[in-house]
């Protein structure tokens, strides 16, 4: 029930804000007998760091994560695994402005009224910062993963920056890791660095759209109704700062098909059942389907941007802004390893409440 | 942790199948007090019923809820409502057909491998039938909402058949009500009327877009990260049948924009805060700013539809099928009070929430 | 989070009051596939239902269970299970007197201070009424466990009534269902008989400790601190109405021995670890050891008395009160399948935790 | 759903090992503006920590807590609060001869079964050590009861230690501080220490009995079936490592009496209903009376003492164990403050949730 918690029996909760001491993730309903070494989760961390090239925040985190319980001797014990991460590059002089003003498009004024109290230093939880714990926690859920369901694959990237998208006749798997904004499209790689440098300078930002592939999950995970595994991938990605929409499979294009373009049909292979084409994405009624999943967000622009916009202070003056700092002209780049960390925890997530309800026993066909 | 229910406080559990002798909600949370009749579910119940016109399956279902405890002389006392609704008109013998072959798009096949167990007479929890205890579910929600909230106003229409989208210039509240698909572009109607004929006669179906309107819901509503106001409302239409894809505010959208766009200015208002515009939706951060929360999602095409699609038998063999039967051209249209009622169950589980966190005190401005 | 609902994956959520049209019990999270039919639910609804003999209350209930929902053919698919049981006997009159007056040991004044309203026609959620739903439940959860863990035997008894207590060296399994009283001791059985006659006759009532043994509970099921399989145990008996106090193993005699008594020495048996004794109760540190597990709990005299009581009224003028109507001599009668049906539920639930978390994989011994 | 994690609203997940790193509590659900400074929590675990006498554990602990989250400038934000505690005194060279050997009475052997694996250095989660934890939450629950409920006060003190029970005739509050047993008996205080010298010289063990009183709730906290006060309150205790037992107002002795005994009979008060007795421990259908709630619980003793006991090792070899190490004669001392805190966190949890459902509005009396 804790609005700081995802997960049903893998369930993690993270905590901590943009400048205080730390931040990190309590995660509990590990399968004991995992191996997990530091290494396994700041290879993940690293990913997501900023800083690490023109592209994102020149905020200079060492991310460093601690794991301080939950395992032995670089095995998981089914207790709960707390991993935590100092801040060490707080430097809070630079948010001193927004002391007494609301930057617009952030969550300022909607925490200031909500709770009346407010870490005026930064975004507190609602900063991009706390998705380091989401990417520990992801790191845990992945080699979970590789030791219940080694051949499951979760592959994040972009599709689209502002208006321009991949061609998705260039998608080569291979390009996701050779260019500082995951996309399989080197050509959209080219052109969306020109464009990327140019918002960058102007001081101004813009939205990102990005797609995760999980490849060989199990049919039959998920359920029906409200525990559909297409819920609990669009809330997980939803749960994430600044998006604003998610789709799975053909998403919000499903509502322009007919019935005889989107139902895919099935035949049979040597493996079992094949479908001629997905639009479902993977998921029918809630459960996979043994297909690819994909699951897609958009990211809005951050408001954090150098032309001064409108707002008021807390006593109702009425003022202008500008946001300095060191922020990201296009914070979906972050969110590619954000979103992969999501990923796993959901399908890590349902495959043990699956073995929970049938004990992992598959209806037979053929 | 039930996969069969939604709701933090307020918690709604939906039971029961298509073709079962019953189906409905156990609602648990709700406060005491609210005067609760069986009209006050009926009346939205029939506002779903099918059969009421051409565009809807032509089952017919008489879906008279009965309020089996959680009431006294109409009066909520705080303990659990059930609503119950006999199915009545199952005539299994339409889905005969289905009993050994897996419908395309349906959830015959996934259900089959993750349980090993089906109810070949229809989709069981899968079935738009399920929305039905939704639909009572929401009646409550909103019964307690004009108890203790009662200037929120929730109205769910549709904006897209197919391909076929509204003209925003054409937006009428009252029309929404005065035609069969709950739209609120006159024009729109009639197009899609002669539209949707067509596709009937043929035995096709089409998607549709819904979106949700909360009025005047009050700010500080909601939790900044997993407890998202807008993951909630993500999560429940998500969570209802056929539901691809969920929008908050400009959603997919938002990746195409910049900053200087996305972001709302702030001003102060006679009564607080106002916004130059309503990029977010009504939501900062995962918390109300008091502005309109809009909600839109997608809905496939039904994949009951009468062109022969290639399938396999449980035993593996190469078929195909044709789903005979009552189905709707565009399920979409039901779908327009089952969003209603999850939007209302959402909202009166956050206020829930913050009632109990903050104790609705709110941080004061100006 | 819901206050009506108890298990972590096979979660039960009871509904419905003494007096209002129905009652029952939303079952989710059930394996598919367990053989269930009315009558599997019905014997232990019987075995519950009062009237049966002169020591419980002379309400006539059918008691008759309907399965709304979750099986197909006689067979669970998987999907919540809805048990309905109608209330034919609510006689209201009889209980004319409480419209106005509180009654003292009931819980009539709590009700109206925390809710504002109550059912004045009896006891509504707190009444023993609401036991027959746990009943219904506990039916579902041992035709899983057949299903998935085929030794595991639950068996409650009555082990005192009032200050006379069985003596343990007269403990017969086979007495058990040979006495109204569930009692292991035929001696005991007798000395009650003539005991509760007088208590009946004079319209006062007393209290009961029953005592539940759970037989070949597989070793691993539990956990180690919040989720002990002795706190879900004890909060399973706890929750039902009148129970005052909980034992695990020695209880609270624990508090009174020395290490040195306390703790079982540990051999090796033929199949495994062997304990010299089993003070613990078949847990340690949360976890179950293969031994038998006992649970012990106290449940108070129904405030039910025919003996004037000093009491107010909801104005708040002193007056007297005698309950009439249909009450029991010793409620604890009836609590014997309560508890079975509650331990059922818990050993389930905790089982398929186990196989969630583990696999179901026993670390080796020998 | 974590098996780690205790509480409705007020949600508190504690982690951490007894030779790992550190440990500690994500709370998560506190109330924002609540006074939160690191010495509200010290506080408490200065009065809980070991090796403070010779009765106690020589472990030698700091038990320094730090707050990495929730907190700005000294007042709770409303967001996850992190309280980390280092391990400084591991020592664990004490422990290795039971690398093999499972310890009799100690959670080992269920553990190694359960989990496959097990840090042999020491209990681990089962640990006593676990309970640091727990008082750290219990001083942020304390902290926001001081903000929203300052009149509600909760005392824990130890009324018997093993066969020897205070003098109820003794009782005196302003005792409690003043011995190292926080007992109420200044007379009982004296014959312990003398009783626990010997026990603790021939390095045995023994059990106690600790009670909490929970002075000035308001009426009307709780709810009537699962989510009872009583319910929470016994589950709460019972989650405490080495509990077996647990008794609200009379507890076990409810068995013994009549109706007329245990019904406390109401009179109207000046400031409201008042009660005759307290049979009921100010609980009435789950839900506070008003009354002083009481509850009572059974520690075992600790299973390590230095007299040998017969066990098995992993490999299944008879062996026989003694444990050295530095342990507590009488761990049920240590119990109190960690008792406090339990009632604290339940207390404030329900007043959460009552103010969510009801709005904390009372239905009047007079």
């Amino acid at each position: 029930m804790s609005l700081n918690t995802y997960g049903h029996l893998f369930q993690v909760t993270t905590w901590g804000e943009s400048h205080g001491p730390a931040l990190g993730a309590t995660v509990d309903g590990c399968p004991p007998g995992v191996p997990l070494a530091q290494a396994d989760i700041q290879t993940w961390l690293d990913k997501r760091k900023p800083g690490q090239n023109k592209y994102t925040t020149q905020r200079r985190e060492a991310d460093e994560v601690e794991i301080l319980s939950g395992t032995f001797e670089g095995i998981t014990t089914g207790t709960p695994i707390q991993c935590m991460i100092r801040n060490t590059d707080q430097r809070s002089k630079d948010y001193g402005d927004i002391v007494e003003k609301f930057r617009p498009g952030h969550a300022d004024i909607t925490y200031w009224q909500k709770y009346g109290i407010r870490d005026y230093r930064g975004g507190g939880r609602s900063s991009a910062r706390e998705t380091a714990s989401r990417v520990a926690a992801g790191g845990i859920a992945r080699a979970a993963l590789k030791h219940i369901a080694p051949d499951v694959k979760i592959t994040g990237y972009m599709t689209a920056m502002g208006t321009k998208d991949i061609n998705r006749a260039n998608f080569d798997w291979d390009q996701i890791e050779q260019n500082p904004f995951w996309t399989p499209d080197a050509q959209a790689a080219e052109d969306w660095a020109t464009y990327l440098d140019g918002l960058r300078k102007s001081g101004s930002s813009v939205g990102a759209i990005i797609e995760v592939t999980i490849q060989n999950c199990p049919p039959g995970i998920g359920a029906p109704v409200y525990g559909k595994l297409d819920t609990d991938l669009a809330a997980a990605m939803m749960s994430v700062n600044a998006v604003k929409g998610v789709e799975l499979g053909e998403g919000m294009n499903a509502a322009r098909l007919t019935g005889e373009t989107n139902a895919d049909e099935i035949t049979m292979g040597a493996n079992g059942p094949k479908f001629s084409s997905n639009h479902a994405g993977g998921i029918l009624g809630g459960i996979s389907t043994g297909q690819d999943i994909t699951v897609r967000f958009a990211v809005k622009p951050t408001s954090s941007i150098l032309t001064p916009r409108k707002t008021i202070t807390k006593s109702g003056e009425a003022t202008e802004i500008i946001t300095k700092g060191r922020h990201d002209p296009c914070v979906g780049i972050r969110a590619v390893p954000v979103a992969e960390a999501m990923a796993a925890a959901v399908i890590l997530d349902h495959i043990l409440l699956d073995r929970a309800q049938t004990g992992g026993i598959r209806g037979p066909i053929g």
